[in-house]
């Protein structure tokens, strides 16, 4: 670990600073030991809502993501979003899950030779910048909570998006299930609102108090 | 710096690793110093169409972008495909370069109170994901070199874009420019493909000499 951290010292850029994503302490706390299985879409998504709550507990957005081995039912990575406490506008919860995941597996895509088949299950419907990673990413089915519209009744928006998001990621090869845990999933947005989160959305940022 | 790298080790999961984006160490030496003016959009193309071009020659891939502060006309960071060697598909150029120009100036977007209007400057129009970061990254500008064709016709994929994602960022107050040094850097793409570099989509992974 020292030598890997001395690699990235030497290998980086001294001019311009380094960025480490990496996540909250309280994190380890709240996910079962590695072996655990997941026997269920529903208690994946039990996981991912949890994590959600606990983010927002913590100050956090009201977004947790994880991604799953579909062959051994285990988390490979969870995320939640990290924009605020990172200083970073990319660290949303499934940006965060995949590029945890793939340095678990250890390749750029959780697609890659060799690799099980993973799923990317997330607390609300993925906005633009997520959307547009999941192919990328490699994963095979995408599960989300709460919908699109559930985040813009809040305030949040979801970028640009294709209309018919969910048939341009099955022409893909990724299936697309919706609306697992919609419910809690929506409880967890609305404990952000009345915590008076802040909303962010590049052009303007509105506290929730003001 | 050593208190900073403590602090992210005491904060971090202990079960899941962290990823550190990190440019690599040739930058430095491609990129003129910190005060230098870029006095037109053409000149801060060209950095980035140079930085695409060595990234080639160092096994990159065949893109790059840049942060510029529109007010003072200097570099605040720039980007390159990093995909592979950092093993993560978030690594492209726009994605390295606002969220290391976000650590550059010290907010999670470069919209917030008191900083400097930024453009992003691009080789390559962006795919779906960075096309869905520009409005959270708070940039004014996005300036593009090759087109969306330019990238199809060596065989990336550019995602689950909506059609018309020019007006997607307009209605958002970013103003976009394209075909700056189209030429340019059509022919790093070209380059890319004549060297053998490896065409990554997510779904499938091709190397050129296949």
């Amino acid at each position: 670990m020292k030598h890997l951290q001395w690699e990235i010292e030497r290998m980086s850029s001294m001019r311009v600073p380094t960025f480490t994503l990496t996540l909250p302490d309280w994190i380890d706390e709240e996910i079962p030991e590695t072996s655990h299985r997941f026997t269920s879409v529903e208690s994946r998504m039990a996981l991912v809502t949890h994590l959600a709550k606990v983010n927002v507990q913590q100050a956090g957005g009201p977004f947790a993501a994880a991604v799953f081995n579909l062959e051994t039912q285990e988390l490979v990575a969870p995320g939640v979003n990290l924009v605020v406490p990172l200083r970073a506008s990319i660290a949303h919860a499934e940006i965060v899950a995949v590029t945890l995941a793939e340095q678990v597996l250890g390749h750029f895509t959780l697609n890659g030779p060799d690799l099980p088949s993973c799923e990317l299950v997330t607390s609300t419907e993925p906005c633009a910048m997520c959307l547009g990673a999941i192919p990328w990413a490699g994963v095979r089915r995408l599960v989300c909570g709460a919908r699109e519209a559930d985040a813009l009744a809040i305030g949040f928006d979801e970028g640009p998006k294709p209309a018919d998001w969910q048939t341009a990621l099955k022409v893909r090869g990724i299936d697309v299930v919706q609306d697992v845990g919609r419910d809690a999933n929506i409880e967890v947005l609305q404990a952000y609102v009345r915590a008076g989160g802040m909303m962010y959305n590049g052009a303007t940022i509105i506290s929730m108090d003001s």
